[in-house]
């Protein structure tokens, strides 16, 4: 056996033991843009395969200021207060711009940090929407051989970061802030309607009276939306905690696991999970298939093709098709 | 000499000498979706290319009821009064859901549709933004080679159409109706940016003042977007005009030409139609790549991964791999 093999069977061996190194090692080499590294981490992830455990994943998401970090941390470590191990995985599209944020992510969550059954991994350094799915797709599956029994998937509410999180979750969690009711309409009616659970933050001191009837507004706007085969009763709902005070916490993890139970028990768990791989069979496929054209011979040939575009040597669709049947041949 | 070379070799030769009914025809054939109409399509472009005469590309964008089917006959007969011909082509990505618009376009504009020196076409039953990305861009360089002066591309402001219709046009309006402060923020920051003229309508009767006061505001908000080097002192502007009452037409038609006068002379004209093709040679790369997904053996074979994947047999990005490396194989 080469080393690659050796190395792989290894680390599946230590992540599936729980080992918190080997899993964060595991976690890089999915992150890391080789080509040889590829190859080893789809080699790591089918060994893994199978040996996961039904970890429940719960993806949050919550604009800046609303206490997202704060509640990570208390909700984390009531967790782990039950006895649970719990990972964190922040999913930060702009990551790239902001130079990472490493450093924010532990000093955020001093106290869950310091956990020896919470786990935090910050986003990584990558600017396409595309390889971060991937990789965080990837890093949940580690997790979840690692035996963590709650995943958080933590991102910011900009652009398609929230749609790509709900599609890897099995619960999506939206926290928000207390607010007049002018300010509900805030919230984008795609993004409502992919939420399971609401959680209005901050009902503590001044702006206690206020999240009630905040939470009380979200819950009529909830009962507008059209009903959705993977509820029961009752859901989505819309609860208020406060991440400072530590209140409401054990309620909103009753209602995540009430509700998960009821999905596990109709067959929407696991029709869940099958459309989002699914999903994420086709996502990466066309991802893939477009890489084809910033690699050389292809690209350099379409910067050819594109300059004789600009200068009208050539229509655009006839510069597509030479392309096409040409450096891009199916044949 | 075969039937198929013949065909373009005469339909270009009438399109050039301007025949409607060529380019009718020329029309329907780079609508069709049919390979071998698809491949006449490239050799008639191919012939056409380089005798375009250089046509004033106009996108015109505003929502339903702002009277853009008023404006536009009113507009156009002016534009024929002054002995110039006249193309109008509509976007409408949704009139495949709608069943199509033709009698609708010929009834909303009844004199221009009369009016020797105009011609109208309207979008067809297609519903892939993509597909009719394609077809508008090419009818545009067909009526061109046609020796139109003024080409009006319509669309209705929905989802990506106006940018679509922006990335084909030298010059973009959006016709918008006089209304309220608050009302402003209707219009998406994008789409003012992609403006070149703002033009609202119904400057008539009751709602005259309004319209002025409207007028005002967008000046306002156009002054507080970044200057672009592509305009002159004074652009974007905002203008009032009246469809029915026929007034403004003039005045808006003077600021198109010294905007486009202009732009021609300092070299923005040209390199904005460079960068038009550029990136209509690069989406049609994309989503001809893509279209690959969609047709056998490979749509099959993926079929059957997607449901390995939905039964846990395989992980996506395994799955992934095995089409890329298989049934998509660049080699």
């Amino acid at each position: 056996w080469n080393k690659t093999a050796m190395d792989t069977d290894d680390l599946s061996t230590r992540i599936l033991a729980g080992e918190r190194r080997a899993l964060a090692r595991a976690i890089t080499l999915v992150e890391s843009g080789r080509a040889d590294h590829r190859a080893q981490s789809l080699e790591l992830l089918e060994k893994l395969r199978g040996h996961e455990r039904a970890a429940m994943r719960i993806g949050l998401s919550g604009t800046p200021g609303v206490g997202k970090s704060t509640f990570i941390e208390a909700f984390g470590m009531m967790l782990t207060g039950l006895g649970l191990r719990v990972a964190v995985l922040a999913v930060d599209p702009s990551s790239a711009r902001s130079g990472g944020s490493i450093l924010g992510d532990k000093t955020r969550m001093e106290r869950l940090s310091r956990d020896r059954n919470a786990f935090i991994r910050p986003s990584p350094s990558q600017s396409q929407l595309g390889g971060v799915a991937r990789r965080t797709r990837e890093a949940i599956d580690l997790c979840e051989a690692s035996g963590f029994d709650v995943i958080l998937i933590e991102t910011v509410g900009v652009g398609q970061s929230e749609t790509m999180v709900a599609e890897m979750s099995d619960l999506f969690l939206l926290l928000l802030a207390p607010a007049g009711g002018d300010e509900l309409q805030g919230v984008k009616r795609g993004i409502m309607e992919m939420a399971d659970i609401l959680l209005i933050n901050k009902a503590d001191g001044d702006l206690k009276a206020t999240a009630t009837r905040t939470c009380a507004d979200y819950a009529g706007a909830l009962r507008l939306l059209r009903k959705r085969p993977q509820d029961p009763e009752g859901y989505p709902k819309a609860l208020t905690v406060s991440a400072v005070e530590e209140n409401g916490l054990d309620t909103a993890w009753e209602a995540m696991c009430e509700l998960n139970d009821w999905r596990r028990a109709n067959g929407h768990f696991d029709a869940r999970r099958a459309a989002q791989a699914r999903h994420w069979f086709e996502a990466e496929v066309r991802e893939r298939l477009l890489e084809r054209l910033t690699r050389d011979p292809v690209r350099g040939v379409m910067g050819e093709l594109a300059a004789q575009v600009e200068n009208g040597a050539l229509t655009p669709s006839a510069a597509a098709q030479v392309l096409l049947e040409g450096a891009l041949s199916a044949e």
